[in-house]
């Protein structure tokens, strides 16, 4: 059997934790009880000091690190940052994360049944927002007995979720990563989701949102969202390095088959998410990332809006991001400078755009992992076993 | 009755020309006849020697500038710098302006009937690229009895045709104006389309091209292509301008009704190009911008690729344009350069991304009309009638 790399944090259990409590939600609505699923890497230490929130992106889920089987071919999606003696190091550090509510990959979301009706939620699964995910992760806390966590991390709308922390609830965290994401959505991320949402919605197999029940999927729109996100996500550059004008086969065809590599690269991408990810879920993600805006409830002054903030952060923007590029990174940085918070600001060079926060580069990791190790340090934790690995790079 | 702008060419008629020399196109096969609709303004001066071509981009066509009617409330679509004392004046110059092959505005096209079928031409259209589209040009001129143009302008696609046009037919222009444009699109550029393509292919309308025949129209997918499009057309400055973050209404929905200004927008932007634009033409179109590499043939060198343009060049692009950034026209220039050629270039500084090549903006106005002026006088033109308006800014 082949062995899982050394550096990982190796075989993983997904757990589910089950709340009575009803949420009441921004939208209003309220869920009566909701399940999250969450896996956890590393060990809680006796002071309960050392926890660490890592909160997911619009396709992401609880999977972060490790392998679900030996033979399991890919790990978490953040497995790079995530294990012993990497950025997150799990030999200090216990490491929890979840999915979201209204996810589809185990917590309580549209593809699970309503209790009210017995049927599945559907398009009914209430609209949740960033604050309704910070207030559903708060439970998770108290559940897994974890008054405050030493650091919550996230990138993209998993940074949100971080700001939205420090925010509803600033007594519960000793520090704040907000990786690659932004304090608000511009025009033109509203456009792109837009877009996003009007090719699933206009699929004929999305029969407004109940497609479970005519046993059908709406293919064609969730993978033309996906292409749509994914050119997002890469930047120009990126994509004319790792494609160019290649074509796919020797020749032009003159016709609407696959020409250029990237084009055969987009048409599977969008192809294997279509199956694999749940239209309901993706729309009420980009309806998340839509609406969060803490500003708003403070004419558009954000440095008024981060002031119930108390804890220190570090905040982290890549320079080919053109999804939430340096300048929304900048801007949360300058107002947490002007409400007089503790902030780290690091813009890293890179040329894999949005997708940068994923990726392994080596002043992103000198950075991650030393403020992680400040962390650590201040806390007194100690590693739970020797360091064997060394940086994977 | 309301009078029409006195800077505009006012009243305009088109035309049609057939042709029934069959066309051999790239992808190998031949039209067997074809009319090209066109338009024009001012006058052929008796040395036939004043003759301006304009070529059209991506969803463009023949009405360029003026007015159908007395009661049209919009003109051309470049009426801006078309008309009596504008950058390309209509007192000296005499402007041609038609609809490519394969268009859905008059020239024959997929909603053309097949002569050898009697069926509409439909998905059976042959791919036509921009080579073809300037061989079909050079007949139009022939039928015209136009020599050499004075000059050939186009902005876009159309900016890539006047470049072919400079490297196949290169004695038969004498200046060549290359805006907003790319002697290539890049990967990303690439993937745009084909987000386009798909929508368009995938909507169960689309009925393999032959909507036509099924009395319907693939409107989901042609809304979609033009919501991705207009996103790449606008800068992110200008869309955050001209939207931010804007409500439509007083308050969030928490559905999938229109939020945010910006989608409201993209919504019509797109329900009003899905009936007016035909789908089949949309895809050749974007197949043409795909397919266009003058380089391609001369192992990726551009300035042996140009070698062949005689003409003075002037190349413009636009600051915030990310769709054909001025990177892109740097690289045209260069090429031009190391291969001897005459060349200005501007780049223009302003907001409105890559859709600047259409507005007025005084720096491009300056440029364009300069450049045209030198021309008018090198050729020793003299205006047909005193000239009236100033520019209108």
């Amino acid at each position: 059997m082949p062995e899982l790399p050394r550096d990982s944090v190796g075989l993983v259990t997904p757990q589910t934790a089950h709340f009575d409590d009803p949420l009441l939600l921004v939208c209003g609505k309220t869920l009566p009880s909701y399940d999250l699923v969450y896996e956890t890497y590393g060990t809680l230490n006796a002071e309960r000091s050392n926890a660490v929130l890592i909160c997911h992106a619009l396709s992401g889920h609880h999977h972060a690190a490790g392998y679900h089987s030996e033979t399991d071919r890919k790990p978490g999606w953040w497995n790079t940052h995530i294990g012993p003696g990497k950025s997150i190091d799990t030999n200090r550090f216990f490491v929890v994360s979840l999915n979201n509510l209204g996810g589809c990959h185990g917590s309580t979301g549209p593809s699970s049944t309503n209790p009210e009706t017995g049927r599945l939620w559907g398009p009914d699964f209430p609209m949740v927002t960033v604050s309704d995910w910070v207030n559903s992760q708060v439970r998770l806390a108290d559940h897994l007995g974890i008054e405050r966590f030493a650091a919550i991390v996230g990138g993209s709308l998993g940074g949100m979720q971080v700001l939205q922390w420090t925010l509803s609830y600033p007594e519960r965290l000793a520090n704040a990563v907000v990786i690659a994401a932004t304090p608000k959505l511009s025009a033109q991320n509203i456009a792109f989701n837009e877009v996003a949402r009007q090719a699933i919605r206009s699929d004929r197999d999305f029969h407004d949102g109940w497609y479970a029940e005519h046993d059908t999927l709406p293919r064609h729109g969730l993978k033309l969202a996906r292409m749509v996100g994914h050119i997002t996500y890469l930047s120009e550059d990126a994509m004319g390095t790792k494609f160019g004008r290649e074509l796919r086969f020797d020749d032009l065809n003159f016709g609407f088959d696959v020409d250029f590599e990237v084009e055969s690269y987009l048409r599977y991408q969008g192809d294997a998410f279509s199956t694999s990810f749940d239209a309901n879920t993706y729309l009420l993600m980009t309806k998340a990332l839509d609406y969060f805006d803490p500003a708003a409830a403070h004419q558009g002054d954000l440095a008024k809006a981060v002031a119930p903030a108390q804890c220190p952060f570090l905040v982290v923007s890549f320079s080919t991001d053109w999804r939430f590029p340096p300048s929304r990174s900048k801007e949360l940085v300058n107002a947490l400078i002007r409400s007089g918070k503790s902030v780290s600001y690091a813009n890293i060079d890179s040329p894999h755009g949005h997708d940068a926060f994923l990726m392994p580069e080596p002043r992103y990791q000198d950075v991650f992992s030393g403020f992680m190790n400040r962390i650590a340090k201040q806390l007194g934790l100690k590693p739970a076993q020797a360091q064997e690995a060394a940086h994977a790079f």
